[in-house]
């Protein structure tokens, strides 16, 4: 017999690790040292889960009641820069990857949909929030080092997936399926169209001042 | 018969959209796609308000009662993002909005003083709260793409400006002017002082490290 | 006979006013004017007590009850602007200042941790609060004007300095020492880890990636 929330609990401390992970590498692609390392790690794997219980008002923070990350993101960071060997463990697993940073994807959009729903805020607020979860890691990781965000730039389904799945869950609620239900609605459609966007390079259409820039700059 | 709330209410609006509308043009210089475009535009036209807001602990924030203002902004994003025309009408629009804008900052500064004396902060905080309302959403917009905020650079009078109304807002409120009277005369030189000095090409005065760099950079 | 709690305040006060300086050489090395002067004051001294404030929903901020310290930055900011002579004056007392900051990070880690405990948040949350509070003024500091934190880059120890005394205090409140012994315990051992690593240019290691970068960035 499968137990349901034990698969989900493993998932998500996967995604949150792998998550951690990626903000270690790109501590070590801008040189910056172990302190940096887990700090990038920290806001990658818990920005957006904690931009968005700020903005809900919703405590504790999900960092704050499961510490034990904390302890397992120092854990893995010595290792990871002080190890050249681990570090190329990390990154290939890192890399191998995708798919589990997808479930990170939408289960924290999920997550975060959910919360806000749960506040009972506007629908409109509720879906973003719920891309807010999934994607402002990502954002503040690469406002800290000074990046403009990847997020904002064309590339593979990100924000479009994680807001897809969002309406997805909240269109079954509505339908009236139960909350598990439309869940697993919402997950499944994101991973679906991250991996599918990844595998094919869709992205969604380029504005028209990428092929087409303004001769005068507003 | 005018209805000075209605009239308010329509310059709040415009406020609003026109600062959404400069966000987008942010996104469009920086080569941004519609998720970055969506993204500026919401951290300009509700970034002060929201850290304000954060910093008084004051619930709800104004894009979470006003979600109509999300909806508006995306539907404004799409025929920006993939029309020419539409983004060339929206720059124009923009290029003539100094009024708009400079109405914006008045109200966003007056609102944010007023709510600040609400929760009978310092009067000192009340006048930062009112600052913070108006300029903090471009700071935001400028540190997420990584540009040095405008508002720290010399340029035409805007966090000064700002103040300026806070104090004559908090000044006439003490002198017993009603509520009304006191906003109008805040929000009445914010504007002036921002118009007259983008006319005239009026700055405070330049530090004396801009024309006279220390030797011994500290 | 000497007042502890006098000479606390006043070394409290010597280091918030030396991080609002720091703050203000920054803004003139990049350029910026009487706002950003004054901006980067603020978000120099006041911002990791601020951040800490925020996760722990901890009111009011500090600059509010104690908003003498925003007058007196305005105070300091226009001399250090507008007159070499006192830019220069100011520059010298921050150069020869590297105690006083060592206090500043000192008392600002052991407020932090004691503000969380205070909280009961998790122990290893508390150590990270103190941290936060000590370092996450210097990070928005050089994330507002566009620079990878420092805090993140090899140098003198600080978040460690920092982190060692957390430790130091809640290791020896847990051993049963008073507070203020306890207290005194972290101060010590952070000032005196973050002047002897000056004095002899002590850092964590380098990650590997500094001497040795990878051939594939991952």
């Amino acid at each position: 017999m499968v137990n349901s929330d034990l698969v989900l609990a493993a998932l998500e401390a996967a995604a949150v690790l792998i998550s951690a992970i990626a903000g270690m590498i790109v501590a070590a692609n801008k040189g910056l040292d172990l302190v940096g390392a887990v700090a990038l790690a920290c806001v990658n794997a818990f920005g957006g889960g904690t931009v968005r219980d700020l903005l809900l008002d919703n405590r504790p923070f999900y960092w704050m009641s499961h510490w034990e990350y904390l302890v397992a993101i120092v854990a893995i960071s010595v290792p990871f820069v002080y190890s050249a060997m681990a570090f190329r463990v990390a990154t290939e697993v890192h890399r191998r990857a995708a798919k589990v940073d997808a479930i990170g994807l939408s289960l924290f959009t999920i997550t975060g949909v959910g919360i806000a729903l749960g506040r009972e805020t506007p629908i409109v607020v509720a879906l973003l929030m719920g891309v807010v979860t999934g994607t402002m890691g990502g954002v503040l990781r690469d406002v800290v080092v000074n990046e403009i965000p990847d997020l904002f730039q064309p590339g593979g389904l990100y924000a479009t997936a994680s807001l897809a799945g969002a309406l997805a869950f909240v269109g079954a609620l509505g339908y009236g399926l139960h909350y598990g239900e439309a869940a697993a609605a919402g997950i499944v459609l994101i991973v679906a169209l991250r991996l599918i966007s990844l595998r094919l390079g869709m992205t969604i259409p380029a504005p028209h001042w990428i092929s087409n820039p303004p001769r005068d700059p507003p």
